[in-house]
């Protein structure tokens, strides 16, 4: 195992990214021709919606690969994710402030290089950490200082004090996070999402939410459109917001890189002097589909629009429940939990103020205080595969676990198995 | 008129953006009740190939939606890529240099990106001109010094001298133009693309070649894959390029925004000291892939990259020949001039060295020395619609034709009645 490290160039497997920890254990699957329990990858394991698949077909069939998609998105898509975000998330977005994106991925990167380019002079960007490891990249890709908080030691009132702090300075044009999170699975009260909004109003930051998990605290029932309990967002805080949306997880439908930025109404229309300098256009939206998303991609794929467009418009009108479809992941964490809490594993972030954090798509996990590259270097020997905390910028001793490939009876009685195997080398190395 | 122009707060006309024209002459002909002749988009006027949309919705049968595309792209989608630059340009370029991405737009954002880091201080894009506007704000967005480099000056032997102005002080990282080129149809002759790759090796310059009227020079049969004459590249003459291919002109596939970035094998491999420092990854092509790529929309469509694969796979085998179909574009360009000629018209970038331009997918018009913005603002008031050749940063006076929209004979009867009108207004000012 060490030559393999040493032959990916893995000097510190605490800082290793998921693609590395995936190709080491490929190659160890090769050498050892055994297969290792994969809990790294943060992959849809369910299968796509029928209905969306027979859309983007119909589509197809219906002419619309030759034509252009408008750069800020088919009218029935707009139509129907603003009607989804009013049915899901309980509030207001005009169809015009609605805008789909390839992916969430790059809702964010065009949101991020706009934020930054607001006000002269402001270009650091405030994480809720740990969080999801490509959302710190992009702010180094761009030249933007990435200020981290780890939510782990400022839950509920402690975390205003502790994002005035990185505020205060007016440097910061935006703040980004997950919510649930990624990979704590920890979801922001409606206290601490009033608190974030307050803030960014106060401070003039844009709150850049990514609800890539949406509806996926299965604590309480969210599966039912236009009644509450709603998907819990800053949006109702603050008018300096951007919701970001993707297909990938909560259809199932990561393979065509489809989703949206839905852009608060207040935001969309406001002006700003900086961009009608520099590109001639003074609102924020418009600059947002003529400037930003077009010279980026030129808008995204006409038929994933239209496949995304019927599965929110299926599940708008009650014909199509996705929450429910999703409690698959709930009831894996569930039992690789429990799994894990028979060996003697602790959750690592375990609570929301005094709930405990919903099962989902990921959890985080410890062992007695073990490093977490000491802790992922004994469970790959033993054939597991993860990432530590480390990599999603917790200062928290763990690994992060996604439930989405543990698809069988099988998959669970290996990691059962396995975790035995570590156990048993904890005790023999402390003897 | 000019009420409609005023309120679409559009002060010059000759600096007037596409979507700025199109929205202005959808407002007149809601007023007047009268169709445009529309020449201001750069659409595909053809239907996508069945073969692709056929290929596209059997890759969404068989559950390819539910899965995360590889970032670097499907393994026969780089293979069928790699094999297409074999037969139609001529060049080998292996199948992991080459990467898809959401249109070429993407491709040359993300490439752009990357050249601007990697040589500290090296932040100035050569573009030769005129050009695609939107190639000149992805400068724009980036914070990016544009040189433009005007071809009606210096074709042929004059193009060394003028090109070295620009990139004798080391600041230049990149240089993009399109062969053919938007707006003119000039193509770069073999010398001079000889001249832009022996100075892109002297002054460490990446050329980002824009191929997105591939093999659309008619003048000569490009059309027999692996046979010569093969589509002209500067990637014959310098290790430090990469093409950019797009689906949505030569396969009239724009819907789906599908393209690829093919990059030159040896400096996909070059270790640039400035990217391991800030990505800890150190060749150009892993970067392109791992960093920039991903962080941008984590790769593109998967189902559109199947029906691309299978486009180029059916052209470079033989069994769909995408030149010929092509062909229809020259047809109607041939016919547009005609009229224009017999009306009094001149082609402004009217040669390549001793050759007439060829018939293509636009051309250049002006009349009489009129300038752009009065030429185009007579022509809208006859109900035709055009950009300014300024719009495309060309020094020269006349309007860029597009004749994809020419769709039928009743079309070319409405453009030289309305062109009779026009003569007629011009006739009337001067008495």
């Amino acid at each position: 195992m060490d030559d393999v490290l040493a032959g990916m160039d893995i000097k510190d497997l605490s800082r290793a990214t998921i693609r590395q920890c995936v190709n080491t254990t490929r190659e160890l699957e090769r050498i050892s021709g055994e297969k290792f329990v994969h809990l790294e990858f943060g992959v849809p394991g369910l299968k796509a919606p029928q209905i969306g698949i027979d859309m983007q077909k119909l589509a197809l069939d219906a002419g619309i690969a030759a034509v252009y998609p408008p750069t800020g998105g088919i009218p029935e898509f707009k139509w129907n994710a603003s009607a989804f975000i009013n049915a899901f998330v309980g509030i207001g977005i005009s169809p015009e402030c609605v805008i789909p994106t390839v992916g969430s991925m790059q809702a964010c990167f065009t949101l991020l290089m706009e934020c930054s380019q607001l006000h002269e002079g402001r270009k650091a960007v405030i994480y809720i950490s740990p969080g999801f490891p490509s959302h710190y990249l992009q702010s180094k890709v761009l030249g933007l200082e990435a200020r981290i908080l780890d939510i782990y030691h400022c839950r509920g009132k402690k975390l205003r004090p502790a994002l005035e702090e990185l505020m205060a300075d007016g440097k910061a044009c935006a703040i980004v996070y997950s919510n649930p999170n990624n990979p704590t699975w920890a979801c922001l009260t409606e206290e601490e999402l009033k608190i974030v909004g307050n803030l960014c109003t106060k401070y003039d930051i844009i709150a850049l939410e990514d609800m890539a998990y949406m509806c996926m605290d299965f604590r309480r029932d969210r599966s039912v459109p236009f009644s509450p309990p709603y998907q819990p967002t800053v949006g109702r805080y603050t008018d300096n917001f951007a919701l970001m949306v993707s297909a990938s997880k909560i259809f199932s439908y990561a393979g065509e890189r489809i989703g949206f930025a839905a852009i608060s109404p207040k935001l969309y229309e406001r002006e700003y002097p900086a961009l009608k300098e520099r590109y001639g256009i003074s609102r924020f939206g418009d600059n947002f589909v003529l400037t930003f998303i077009y010279i980026n991609s030129s808008g995204c794929s006409r038929s994933a629009q239209n496949a995304m467009s019927e599965m929110m418009e299926a599940s708008v009108s009650g014909k199509y429940d996705f929450v429910d479809e999703l409690r698959e992941y709930a009831r894996r964490a569930h039992r690789a939990k429990e799994i894990f809490y028979k060996h003697g594993f602790n959750l690592v972030y375990d609570k929301d103020l005094d709930q405990d954090v919903s099962d989902g798509f990921f959890f985080t996990i410890g062992y007695e205080g073990m490093p977490g590259s000491a802790l992922l270097y004994d469970l790959m020997r033993c054939g597991i595969c993860a990432i530590t905390l480390t990599a999603t910028r917790s200062d928290q001793q763990g690994i992060r676990v996604c439930v989405s490939m543990l698809n069988s009876d099988k998959d669970f009685e290996a990691l059962d198995e396995r975790l035995g195997l570590f156990v048993k080398l904890q005790s023999e190395v402390s003897e």
